[in-house]
């Protein structure tokens, strides 16, 4: 393979392991004689842009392993697409002047199409680059792979903590009956899906599930409520933010909700729907928005989806010497009854802009839970705990030092 | 002392580490051989009132050592407050037909005025009774004690999911600026508070905590989002969900908000705030509303919380055995560098309905931020993790039998 150096870059919504993909090329690229300089992208596509690029052989090994049990971007990142020709000339032009030859870019839907692209304008312009994507997002929405790295540590801490509140919810009468926990998940419904994880038996939380992929009806919905209700006395229910009805438009539309202030308001699906049965059914309830927690939580992450998030990075890293390009890393599930899983490699064509949905057999017939197949599909994502340092108290998360490398004429 | 039976009961909203004061008082009462019968009352004082009582020495040992990493009120809890004479009859004839001789009541403020009074009714009909009150609430706003039991678990928690959130926020640009989180605390700050134990560093979330205990003004709000806006480019801001203005009037007055329905809506004081950012700063930003997740979160419990609620629960036992009533366990810290502490008994009197709020001096001079020296008071809470043993990826919580006992004419 040609020499060269390589860029490492991560884009979007961060997730609790994204820094293991991060951590996982590093160490790949350190093994190799073929790579040379290791630069990362300060904030992702817009650091290649504006040239800030980051030194990354000159980072201390311990912070490098300290990526494998720290959330968030170490590199940083954004939400930016490559929109004009300019913008990927000078890509290219930059990469040439720092005879970038491997350029890694961990991120969704968007940031494949942004590495397609990239990988086909090299190949018009003659120029000698292969680029690798690495999947990441909580979301799980990312089509030709099994599932994405970040989905089951979101997972595991959601259903944890829809455990936990369900037990909470469950042990006291007299008070709140209802509680709604809204999970991420604008198009699709595997994070609210995953909530059934926390099941061990009958009556227990959550009760209801609803999910973007099936046409949701308030007043079906409410009527659910209410059967849960008089049989078990208490109700959690988990939606995905984006449930829609049978038109397709979202059941929480912002313009609809304004305040007496006049204000529009913004988010809160959870909201709407716990104000229907309040007003509805009279029955006193709690909205829950974990938010950004979802995707940040790596005190509960899982240590399936943190290995196959360092290992993502491995791989792309290794394909890419082995004369991959315009490709990710895709985790393909072995047959058998045992969770194994191997590493491929797809298009990028194949997986840029297109989004995955939950199946409509793993969603129960009326809409309002998921079905055995879900589950079993699920599992085995959300195994294994994170051996996370703690200091006084708190997780000891590292920092990159983010030594700068020179700029180039 | 007299030989008897006992009731222990749980009251009001659970905390994550409720049952380990259970498990301390049970395991206590099995070490004695002047209490006999070891009765739990189900769902609280209503389950006494309806003699629904739960027969502790026949539940697994196993299951009694699992409350101490299992969240929820494992006894059932209730919110209600016995106000009639004729309940407070009906508790001391169902007292007297049990034989009960120790009542032990883990609660919070109104918990420890119901105990108080079953204390004095006893004394003066002349019916032979201890009764000890178990301190446990998330707001940490009992007085005559150091700190409540509850309160450095869920402080653990909610400061380290700002911490992640934070590390989140601060990762990614060109998307959402401020994030509001909203913590549990209707009348005082000290969750709230807590999460400045997130910070290591200049610039790290939290950026700003506001805390009912000083008057809320909302241009004062957003001139301190703006700033540092202007500063740091991201704003993680912790607000109570109690917040109240010069006059003492909730900020969030659920009456004035109603959407387009007409149907008031109810909490989500942090949207509020957030619309008012949106629409006055035009930054976007996100809510962030853990709700009840604050108080179940036993996944992250502070070890030294949770061995100072089991210790609470033994103490209590242990001192009704030596003729205290009327009394609750408090936590006294001792003197000097290293944190250490100390159980007393205070009279149940200087406990019931009063709060402890957050004093001035531990707030910083423009109310939008704690002082040094809460740090130093929180920072020895949420030491040390609870070793949980997970099951198939999540937390194996338990579950008592809840045998009944025999009612008695």
């Amino acid at each position: 393979m040609l020499k060269g150096n390589c860029i490492i870059a991560q884009s979007g919504g961060p997730t609790s392991v994204i820094n293991n993909s991060l951590a996982g090329a590093i160490e790949a690229a350190c093994h190799s004689e073929t790579i040379g300089e290791i630069y990362g992208a300060s904030h992702g596509i817009l650091g290649i842009l504006e040239e800030k690029l980051l030194d990354l052989r000159r980072e201390d090994p311990a912070a490098i392993q300290g990526l494998r049990y720290t959330p968030g971007a170490a590199l940083g990142s954004c939400r930016y697409q490559l929109k004009k020709e300019a913008d990927y000339e000078k890509l290219l032009q930059l990469f040439n002047r720092h005879n970038i030859r491997y350029f890694f870019y961990i991120g969704g839907n968007d940031s494949m199409d942004t590495a397609s692209k990239v990988d086909r304008l090299a190949r018009e312009e003659g120029y000698e680059l292969q680029v690798i994507g690495i999947p990441k997002t909580v979301d799980n929405d990312l089509p030709q792979t099994d599932h994405c790295p970040g989905y089951g540590s979101a997972a595991k801490y959601l259903a944890t903590i829809v455990l936990e509140m369900g037990i909470d919810i469950r042990s006291i009468v007299t008070a709140t009956k209802v509680a709604i926990v809204e999970a991420m998940g604008r198009n699709t419904g595997w994070l609210a899906a995953a909530t059934a994880l926390a099941r061990r038996g009958e009556g227990d939380a959550p009760h209801l599930i609803y999910l973007p992929e099936v046409a949701f009806d308030v007043e079906a919905f409410l009527g659910d409520v209410e059967a849960v209700y008089c049989r078990y006395g208490t109700v959690l229910i988990v939606v995905s933010e984006g449930l829609v009805d049978k038109n397709g438009n979202y059941i929480f539309n912002d313009a609809a909700i304004k305040d007496v202030f006049g204000h529009q308001r913004l988010g809160g699906l959870g909201q709407y729907l716990l104000d229907q049965i309040e007003s509805k059914l009279h029955i006193k309830g709690r909205f829950v928005l974990p938010a950004t927690s979802q995707r940040s939580a790596m005190h509960l992450a899982s240590r399936t989806d943190a290995e196959e998030a360092y290992h993502s990075g491995r791989v792309a890293v290794e394909e890419a010497l082995r004369g991959a390009s315009g490709q990710m890393v895709a985790i393909k599930r072995l047959e058998g009854e045992e969770y194994r899983c191997t590493y491929e490699m797809v298009d990028l064509d194949q997986v840029a802009n297109q989004e995955k949905k939950v199946p409509r057999s793993w969603i129960n017939a009326p809409g309002n839970d998921v079905a055995a197949n879900f589950i079993k599909y699920a599992r085995p994502l959300i195994q294994g705990e994170v051996n996370i340092p703690y200091h006084s108290g708190l997780p000891a998360y590292v920092n990159l030092a983010w030594y700068p490398a020179g700029k180039r004429d």
